[in-house]
Parts: C-alpha cells; sequence; structure tokens
C-alpha cells in the first residue's frame, strides 16, 4: 500500500514488521556488494579463451611491425582499425591507450591543465576559474578527475533525452566553462541514451573557450544486456560537420568486454586532436602494450564479433538487472515513494528514492552488511542536494546473493522512508 | 696513426682515402640504427614462453585476488614480491605500474607539478622556479619530462664513480633544486655502477627542499651482458638509516628482461610515499594489468631465475658490443682523438669525440645511411656544450649489420674530426 496514504498507525505497524525483518537479516552477518559496476565470475568465464589465442611469436609481426618491441605510439594499426569500427569513426582518429580508459581521461584533463588543449589561449592552470559541466546523476570517477585539478564543478540536471541542453548551451556562454562530462550511451548510473537530438545539440554547440571539450565517455557502447544492439550516431564527424572538429574527445574500452583491467582503451577524435596527443604522450612513454593490442583484435575480431560475445555477457547479465527490476516492482513499486529506471544495457540501475532518505538507507545497508555506491556519489563532491539518488549496481553478485542482497535493500529504503514519515530522526 | 702527430699532407691523404670510402658507403643505400636501446630480434625470440604461460584461467586466481577482476591498485601480492626481491627492498614499498617505467616518473613529476610530493610545501607550479639536476651524459627521456614542466635543468658532470658528488652536495643547498635523475647502474649511456660511497652520499643528502627527490631509474638493475650478476645496495634502506626516508622513488621495469613496451614496471619506496601515490592513483585509474602481472611473475618467478634469462640476452648481446668495442679499437683508437668506456652491462657505449665534430660525424652517418642517437641528446635541452659525446646502441641490428654501421660511424668519425683539423668547414 502506498506510504502517503497510510495512517500513522499503519505506518508505524508497517515499521515494526520491517525493522523485525530488518533485525533478522543483520542476524545472519551477509557480506554482499553491490557498489561497483564489477561484472560478475560468470562473465569473466566467457572470455578465457582470450588467455590463449595468441601465444605464437610470429603472430606477433603484423602490418611488419614487431608488436614484442618498441614502437607506434598511436597502437598496432589494427587495433586502430577495431576502434574505428566499433564507434563508427575513422582509424586515423584513434589513439590506443593502455588498460584504462579512465587514465587516459585523467591524462586529457591533467594536460589541459598543465599544457593546455590544442586550442587553449593557455594551461587550465593559469585560468582564474575553470568550471567544469557535470550531468548528474553521473560517474563519481569523472567528477573527481576536474575536482582533483581544482575545477569548479556545475551541476547540470539529467533528463530522459540526457543532460538539459537548453541549460548547457546557456552555461557554455561562460568562457570559464571549459567541459562536460558525458556517458552518451547507458549514461551511468541512469542508463539513458542520448537522443539523437541531444547528440546533434552537443556537436553544435557555441562554446565560448575556445578549448571546450566534450569528454565522450562512451563506455557502454555495446553493453545492451537486452534486446539488440542499437547503433549510436559517431560524434567526431558530427562535431566536423558543425564546424567543431576539435571539440570532442570519445574514449572507450574492453574493461566490460574482455577483463576489466586488464583489456585495451581509446581516445578518438580529430585527427588534429591525435597528434596533438600523440605528441604529448610521447614524453611520457615509448609505446602501450601491443601485445596485448593483438591479442584483443584477434580474440574480439571486429564489431560484429564482439556483439556476439557481447550477447553472452548479456546472458549472464540479464538474469540480475530481472531481480532488480522484479524486486523493486514487488517490494517498492506500492509503497509509491521511489521511482527508478530500466535500462537495457549499461551497468546500473538508478533509483531516486525518498528525498532526505538516500543516506539513511544505505547506511542501514552498510549495517546489515549490504555495500552499495554511497548515497551522493553520482553528484559533484559526492552531496546530492536532494539526499535521493542511489546507483545500484547488480552485476558482480551471483543471482541468489543479489536477491538476498536486494530484500536487504528494499527493507532499508522503506525503514528509511518510514523513520522519515513517522519523524523518528 | 695519431691524427694530432700527423702532417698536413698526411692528413690530406688519410682524408682523401675516407672520403672515397664514405661515397662507396653511401652508394649502398643502407638503413641501419643504432639510434635506441631496443633489444634486437634475437633477444625477443628467448621470451617466446611468456605469451604461453598463462593460459589457464583457474591460474588467474592467486592469493584469493582474481586478477581477471578490477581491483589491488597497487599490484599482485606476488608481482610486488617480485620486485622487492628483484631490487632489494619489501614488497610493501612497491607499486606495480602498468607497461612502462617512464610513465610511472612522468607521473610522479606530473603530480609533483600539480599537487606535490609527500612533503611539499606548495605544489611545484607554484614555485617561482623548480631546478633539477641532470647528470650528464644521460638519458633525453629523463630531462625531456623535467623539461615539459618548465623546470630549469641543471648539467652535474658524471665522474668514473657516478654523478659528481662535491658538486650535488653544493647544488642540494639550493631550495628551489627539487631533484636529480639517476640511472645508478650502468648509467645511460656511460654503462657506469655508481660506486658505494657515492650511493652512501646519494642516501645522505641534506637537501634545502624538504621535497627533493631522487629519481632513481634503476632501468639495468640485472643488465649484466658480460660476467656474473654485480649486487648493488638498496637506496632505499640507505636513505631510511640516513634519516631520509621518503626522498627516494626508483623504478624498474621488464622491458629489457621481457617484451619491451608490454611487460611490467615498479615504483619502489618508502611505505608513506607508496601510500601517497597509491591515493593518487586511484583518481586516474581502478587498477592496473594483473593478468600481465601474474603472467610475468609466473614466467621469471624470482630473481634467481631472472638472473638465468638475462644470461641468454647476455649471449645475443655480448657479441654485439665486441664488434662495437673492436671497431673502435682498431679504427678509432690509433687516431687518439676519441675516448670511450667499455661497459659490462647496460645497453650503451658513450663515446666521446673531437670536441665540435659530434654533430657533423652523425649528420655523416645519417647522409650514409646510418641513425644514431642525435648529437646532444645525451645533455640537457639537447645541448652538448663541448659537441663530443655521441651513444652508440648496438642491440638491435643482427651482428653483420652493427658492423657494417660500426664501419661507416668509424668512417664518419674520422671525417668529421679530420675536416676540423684541416679546416674544412
Amino acid at each position: 500500500m502506498n506510504y502517503f496514504k497510510m495512517s500513522s498507525d499503519q505506518l508505524q505497524a508497517e515499521y515494526q514488521t520491517l525493522a523485525e525483518k530488518y533485525d533478522a537479516c543483520k542476524a545472519q552477518n551477509l557480506k554482499l556488494n553491490m557498489a561497483r559496476g564489477k561484472p560478475g565470475a560468470g562473465q569473466l568465464d566467457i572470455i578465457s579463451d582470450i588467455l590463449s589465442c595468441l601465444v605464437d611469436p610470429a603472430e606477433c609481426k603484423v602490418d611488419g611491425i614487431d608488436a614484442r618491441n618498441y614502437g607506434e605510439l598511436a597502437g598496432m594499426p589494427s587495433a586502430r582499425v577495431y576502434w574505428a569500427d566499433v564507434l563508427g569513426c575513422r582509424a586515423e582518429q584513434t589513439f590506443l591507450g593502455g588498460t584504462s580508459s579512465l587514465n587516459i581521461m585523467f591524462d586529457v584533463i591533467s594536460r589541459a591543465y598543465t599544457h593546455g588543449l590544442l586550442h587553449s589561449p593557455r594551461p587550465w592552470c593559469k585560468e582564474e576559474t575553470v568550471k567544469f559541466l557535470c550531468p548528474s546523476p553521473g560517474y563519481d570517477r569523472h567528477f573527481r578527475i576536474t575536482e582533483f585539478f581544482g575545477a569548479e564543478l556545475i551541476t547540470v540536471p539529467m533528463t530522459a533525452d540526457g543532460p538539459d541542453m537548453d541549460m548547457v548551451e546557456e552555461l557554455v556562454k561562460d568562457p570559464q566553462v571549459k567541459g562536460i562530462w558525458c556517458v552518451p550511451k547507458y549514461s551511468n548510473p541512469d542508463g539513458i541514451i542520448y537522443s539523437d537530438e541531444t547528440v546533434s545539440r552537443f556537436a553544435n554547440l557555441k562554446p565560448a573557450a575556445p578549448d571546450f571539450a566534450i569528454m565522450w565517455d562512451n563506455a557502454y557502447c555495446v553493453h545492451e544486456f537486452e534486446g539488440e544492439f542499437i547503433p549510436f550516431p559517431d560524434i567526431i564527424s558530427l562535431c566536423e560537420k558543425a564546424g567543431n572538429p576539435d571539440m570532442v574527445y570519445e574514449f572507450a574500452s574492453t574493461s566490460k568486454i574482455t577483463f576489466p583491467g586488464a583489456g585495451i582503451s581509446v581516445l578518438a577524435s580529430s585527427e588534429a586532436n591525435i597528434a596533438y596527443f600523440t605528441k604529448l604522450y610521447g614524453v611520457q612513454m615509448i609505446s602501450q602494450d601491443k601485445i596485448n593490442q593483438l591479442r584483443h583484435v584477434k580474440y574480439l575480431k571486429d564489431k560484429a564479433h564482439t556483439l556476439e560475445i557481447m550477447k553472452k555477457h548479456a546472458e549472464v547479465l540479464a538474469p540480475k538487472f530481472k531481480v532488480v527490476a522484479d524486486m523493486l516492482e514487488q517490494e517498492i513499486a506500492p509503497a509509491g515513494f521511489a521511482q527508478w529506471n530500466r535500462p537495457v544495457g549499461g551497468y546500473f540501475v538508478s533509483l531516486n528514492t525518498m528525498h532526505g532518505t538516500a543516506k539513511r538507507a544505505l547506511a542501514l545497508c552498510a549495517e546489515a552488511g549490504v555495500v552499495m555506491t554511497p548515497a551522493g556519489a553520482t553528484f559533484p563532491y559526492g552531496k546530492d542536494p536532494q539526499d535521493s539518488n542511489i546507483r545500484i549496481a547488480p552485476s558482480l553478485p551471483p543471482v541468489e546473493e543479489l536477491q538476498k542482497a536486494m530484500e536487504i535493500f528494499c527493507t532499508c529504503l522503506k525503514l528509511a522512508a518510514l523513520e522519515k514519515l513517522l519523524n523518528k530522526n
């Protein structure tokens, strides 16, 4: 029954029932984790063959290049072709990173601060103020990079079509606004796919800052767990057509395709930006791990074959997302105090609970042995002004554990809401 | 015959003979490369088994950690133990980098600039001037990192025992002097092993800057190509004993043990520094490639077994260094205008030719199809004040090619010297 329609006595009775249920859960001393978008063991097992797909040294020589030696800072040509195929851009527009796309994002922002981007009038550290747009709820690790370099983080609300573009278009008139973080497909955590109009408005932005940077983290570009692959526009050519060729930096990795932290990553951008960053990277390294690049290309082959592998991931992931959806539908929907999304890709379910109760709900979870992404993490500075948004990451636990964790989570959500309704804290 | 004892006619005759020889070489349109410390194909073939040593996913789970998933930012415990064994420090004093130790060095200096080191009163970018000591001849990529961040590079001469420590001890009294680049064993390019006294004087430095950083690039820690392994003191414990526990950052990698650019690297320092940098690295990445860490530990096992592998590298490298030594002895020694070292480890032979002729000699080489490290590269800003030092990197070409390249190199050295003696330019 809807909590807002209950009498005080009914609320009190509901509270009593749930408190007893909660104490029983706590007594089980569970240790369950829904904190991070970490693939589960079942997904890792799918990929085992990549370990043995490149064992012949003769296969390390491709395109006249010996991947076993130094060289080819921008990456093996075949790896650049692979990413171009996946992202829909050209091979010349790609630069292979190491195992972590986050690290390339960090390097781009870090270099913007110390040396400036291609069109920067000066390094960002010489600017009085640098402001960065953070569509929220969003990814805490993005926000933290720009916070680390002292940027002022500005929250932009998310809509069903992506970031609020009216607001973005207004904010970029400020020359101190130097960029924006985006997860355009299956946004973290909302699972929203930016609409074509949103993507087009991004490409056609007219920022006052000549070095405005769209940080386009296409982390979930092929990560459907339900239904068929959904094509997505190539932002790089759209920006080029709009006369903003050097405005976007796209990122992707195989962290959730092969092995997290042991995959390959990519920066995709205009050829001018790739040339600029290849030159900068030349100061910090001689070349990336080209053997791992070849190993990945041999195993993943191309976009079509990658999508086949993603279908296998989907088989493991879909039942987990179903547990989350079913539990929320059954346990939380009737109470009427929370809303959540039902994505068909990505790694998260984003839930908005009764305002002012997210922190408390997750504290109750922690006490009962269920670790969640901290409340507030999805907003700049880790502060959700409404204390409402919670990111659920169902990928890591096996289904049975997830069922248990979601039970406790729903109980805690309701307890926190009831405490608020009953003025218990 | 010694050029300085020749008559003008004799010099002219020698010049004529060599010029003809040079033209004949040029006519062959050769393409030979002695520019970089790149292992040759023969060395890469030694290591082939590392490609197939970790193919069973069950072996990816070690110490209760699944290397296939995110986590363990400082590295797999077994990989930390491996590096501690090789370097003679403790596992807790290590942090596993990616494939490139140069990249960790870059990150340390980059973070010193943007955020400061553990004992920095402020980030280096907020200092009016940062000065960095560059023992020279030295490694161009080291110097370039500090140049990239705007440091003033100060040349410190090398002696047979390492950098001129009288000068270093004097210079560190200046609080603007923030650090020094060192390759303590088989220094690049001189091949000098710092004496115990030099190492001890480093550990006992009393710099005015509280955040003075010894960048101790132990790139050739196990890289003897002649004779037995030469033990080397652990700088970290020496610094600790001297009351300077956080002053040194040691680096190493397997780039010249397994595959260049596809190996594993390490930062070794005090536990306090490792904790500080682990925290900083947490902003830029979730974890390094732990599968590659395990692959390396399984293949290299420990220091003892690594030394056995290094013996195999030595079998390939030693004949190449012999070609260089023999050619110089035969072609250049009699002429009396150049000096060079005869290292038993590392990747280079450092040669000092007649002052004012190094650039010209290498221009002649280039014209005849022999690529060398540019003259001057071994000094800050790429400028050798005496235009004399040349770094010879004999590892890449096969012996027959190397023979040919050295023949041309010696011819060019002599031609450039003769031009100078005959006032031809």
